[in-house]
């Protein structure tokens, strides 16, 4: 099977130009079938206090009011979205801004009211990945590029967290393709200690994640990313990558292992 | 060759749901490939007020800072375009979102400023349209849905009438189909009397168009509108007509004719 490369960059490489414009090219000259997914939680929270919005995060996870959910829509599915197709585009890469709701690709739910209601948050199931026009897609030379935003198929729009969307992607993929998923960062991969940007962990699995939570090294957003790199693991995806946005075509980084 | 029918909405048919939800069901319903193209104008100078920007038109077009750009793209491509496509799936409608960028189908020039500068505003060459990856999306049974941005294929968004964007689309298209060209908006067509909503003129060739406008009976936004109409005709589109939304399915409104 061919080789799908699944990227994910988050806000701290978007929000800055120098840091966005060197991934892009990197991204741009990856060969084959490729798909970018998207942050930019941090525009995000800028926007909605501009808007008078409060801005509301529960364990790292952003609560989602309807007013929320329009200015998320506005942020990741407009400006942060187009802005990468059109700098794609212009670096060659046929690029194809998408959401969940575009082709019906990710349906998901609202996400149940237990102790917190997150408002308009969906789950899916990478099972429930509509796969085949986005293998149409990729098979002539297009570049789909996601916002983290999936839809209930009953025409309400919903929040969704941009890495999980991504290992839910290589999951689904997996099937007809190899799928690396990479997710790209400011930092060097998982360090053992945040101070050191020489401390990367070369392999990772679950017993050393365990360790590092312990000792305090691996802490807030770090943790549901690490938690989503696993998921894709275990779902048999041939390679799970945390590196620096800079590295992208290099080795290095922090590679999940089962 | 098979019939296309491309349909432009405005802000007025977007900002209302009940004619909204009215819309979406008749265009879900309507037969063979179809595109959407929407405006939302009115949306775009309530948000941009709220985030403190001015709204500057001139002879009835936006000028385009490259901070209501941010806006525009917002609103645009994302709260608008995403909204329709989400209810679009679930009236079983296959929509994809798109604005000009996406698989490079509308490249654009930033308009060369001469007495008014419109700032990021983009005009294009209908023969320009990269038309393959459309045709693929269409006869693949997918409804692409334009927001009315394009970009300079050098990584600049730009902001574009939504109207020059269906006619253009359909003036590109009819190459490979028999493109009809509807322009939705909240009245039954072009009025002879604008207090008058039984008033429509049912035929306007450009001699009716001059009257009309020499009595005033047609002015302000209007007039851009219907100059894309004899657009189109003169360009050799099949059928250019204005019409009530309400009525997408029915005959009536104002037949444009050479």
């Amino acid at each position: 099977m061919r080789t799908l490369n699944i990227v994910k960059i988050g806000g701290e490489v978007i929000d800055n130009d120098g840091l966005l414009s060197g991934f892009l090219e990197k991204f741009g000259a990856l060969q084959g079938p490729k798909i970018l997914v998207h942050g930019g939680g941090k525009l995000l929270s800028e926007v909605s206090q501009k808007m008078g919005l409060e801005v509301t995060m529960v364990n790292g996870r952003r609560v989602t009011s309807k007013a929320t959910m329009d200015v998320a829509l506005q942020v990741y599915a407009g400006r942060i979205n187009k802005s990468l197709v059109a700098n794609l585009q212009a670096a060659g890469c046929d690029a194809l801004g998408l959401c969940g709701a575009d082709l019906n690709i990710i349906p998901a739910v609202k996400r149940p009211v237990k102790e917190i209601d997150y408002g308009l948050v969906g789950d899916f199931d990478p099972d429930g990945i509509q796969t085949d026009m986005l293998i149409k897609l990729l098979e002539a030379g297009v570049t789909p590029v996601f916002c983290p935003i999936t839809h209930d198929t009953k025409g309400i729009l919903l929040n969704t967290n941009a890495d999980t969307m991504a290992s839910g992607l290589a999951i689904a993929m997996n099937k007809h393709y190899t799928s690396n998923l990479v997710f790209c960062f400011d930092k060097n991969g998982v360090l053992s200690d945040h101070n050191d940007e020489h401390s990367v962990v070369p392999l990772l699995n679950k017993q050393v994640f365990g360790g590092l939570m312990d000792e305090g090294a691996i802490h807030s957003g770090m943790i549901p990313k690490l938690g989503n790199a696993f998921d894709a693991i275990a779902a048999g995806v041939n390679q799970v990558v945390i590196k620096n946005s800079e590295d992208l075509l290099e080795t290095g980084g922090t590679e999940i292992v089962a």
